[in-house]
């Protein structure tokens, strides 16, 4: 899936005509997305070398986005943990309908990757982050709107969405874009960088292959496989 | 204009009499400033050396001011856009009566300066600052208090300036004067260091000369001096 | 005292059985501590030697505070300048009864110390830090709640704190202390660096020892002792 919307991104990067891109969630259900595969993080049934690829490849896509000279909305119609809350912090705002969002990776026992946390400090403050990130919380998006975490709340968050896109796109791109670069260009380059992130896979790895982690994360699984099939496999 | 205020400044500093200073708007209209000359920023009207030496001037002016041992107040009284406001961000203390505030120079293709959108987040917050700087937005005092962009709302806002002040001044200076420091002392330095600004200058030049901004800035400019010469000319 | 609360915390973090500490005042008042002894910042009652042992000790000891992997509350019945504030800054979480809070070192002509004024930017942002610090402000919990220096007020603040402990602890120790440590370890390294508080405390020590500050605090303590013995001796 990372790799899809490296792709897609970096298509959209290479046609002129593109000047903005909205992410929106094709789901019936009022769920944004359901966050990274638990499967990708689950020590046993993956690999260290498959691991790092993919956490390589999943940072890579966002520190593209979160520096892309485009317009970038997240249409957020419902829930957003994890993986769907990092990559709306690397949009340029974001628009929520309903249920909550946070990075809850604290909750299954996984440290919260260090440069999300940095992003979420930089959307809405290191104390707000800490609280959040530390405590697993995810928060309705009232609470969100309050402390910015997103800029508005709509019913109708893809019309939304496009209003303000033609809005914005009615501003010239050659300073927005170049201002949009003084605030996020070096964090991007940082936290893109692949040396960087190989070396955080490996460190990262220690703790998703610990006793304690695989225990708590198997006991997460169950729970969710009960819940059946119909809803969403274990997400992150 | 630039140079006079860095005189004033320097000769207030030199007055060991002098433990504050205030700084508001002799208009008799509700207008603070209408910020910096676009003539200085419209390439075909000036050149790089001319562009290089305003850049340096007014950002050295700003460096002084925000670490200025003073206690330094803005008392706004009506529109503060672009250089007006980043002048207010370089105060202690901001009291504003009406009109708006922002820094907006993104509306008319030309990129925010980097030490200004910093001067915001440390004022505001990065989510926020980014925000306003990337969509160019001015916001009305009621708000610009909400975000911590000012600090007061008053009717009168020379007066109550002058009571802030005199509040203040109870405070003895040494403690102050020390804590005001470790809080702006490094950013004032790499803000004002005449190297950088040299090259922020031939880096921005680039951006100012191109077709693009020539051509938006050619018809703002028309769009102003339509609307006659009794309103403000065209500044930023 | 700092000696105790340091060994008290290692002795903490020894007992692989203790995940957390719950730090409150044991006064029947409502105070949640009178700040740091005058005496010790007092230069005529002190010497350099001995400040620099005070100010290396209390700052070694919040450094370990700040990046425990305990869960730390501060549970603030009441008043809480200067060095409670701090103190409670390096908890996770911030439980209040009454009183006001603040760093207000300014007010005795005493500069905040710069990793102090750091501690509580991270929390509420600089922009209110700054004001909160060069203007001696403290401030009733009810607006220390709105900017986020507490998370709750409460008028049990004891049981609160044991409450929010137990539900803190239902999370797993390793995501949530990994975490900790990405957003607080290299701020505390800094901060309880033996060299550069032995330097930072050289430095103190020229203002501490200046005419001015020892008249005022002189003034402050002739005041505090006028207020009579049974008042609580001049603490900041």
């Amino acid at each position: 899936m990372y790799k899809a919307l490296e792709q897609t991104l970096d298509d959209l990067h290479n046609d002129k005509a593109v000047r903005g891109v909205i992410f929106r969630s094709a789901l019936d259900r009022d769920i944004y997305t359901a966050g990274n595969d638990i499967n990708a993080l689950f020590a046993p049934r993956t690999t260290l070398a498959r691991y790092r690829e993919y956490l390589v490849i999943s940072n890579r896509f966002l520190a593209k986005l979160l520096s892309s000279p485009l317009v970038t909305v997240a249409a957020i119609k419902g829930a957003c943990p994890a993986g769907g809350c990092v990559l709306a912090l690397c949009c340029d705002y974001r628009i929520m309908k309903s249920g909550s969002i946070g990075l809850n990776e604290v909750a299954l026992a996984i440290p919260v990757p260090a440069y999300w946390a940095r992003l979420m400090s930089s959307a809405i403050g290191e104390g707000e982050a800490y609280r959040m990130c530390t405590l697993a919380r995810q928060i309705p998006a009232s609470r969100a709107l309050q402390i910015g975490l997103i800029d508005e709340i709509h019913e109708d968050v893809d019309a939304q969405a496009r209003r303000f896109m033609n809005e914005t796109l009615k501003l010239p791109d050659v300073g927005r874009i170049a201002t949009k670069m003084s605030f996020r260009q070096s964090l991007a380059q940082e936290m893109g960088d692949e040396k960087r992130l190989a070396k955080e896979a490996d460190k990262s790895w220690d703790k998703l292959s610990s006793k304690e982690t695989v225990a708590i994360l198997t006991a997460v699984m169950a729970k969710l496989s009960k819940k059946g099939k119909r809803k969403a496999d274990g997400k992150l």
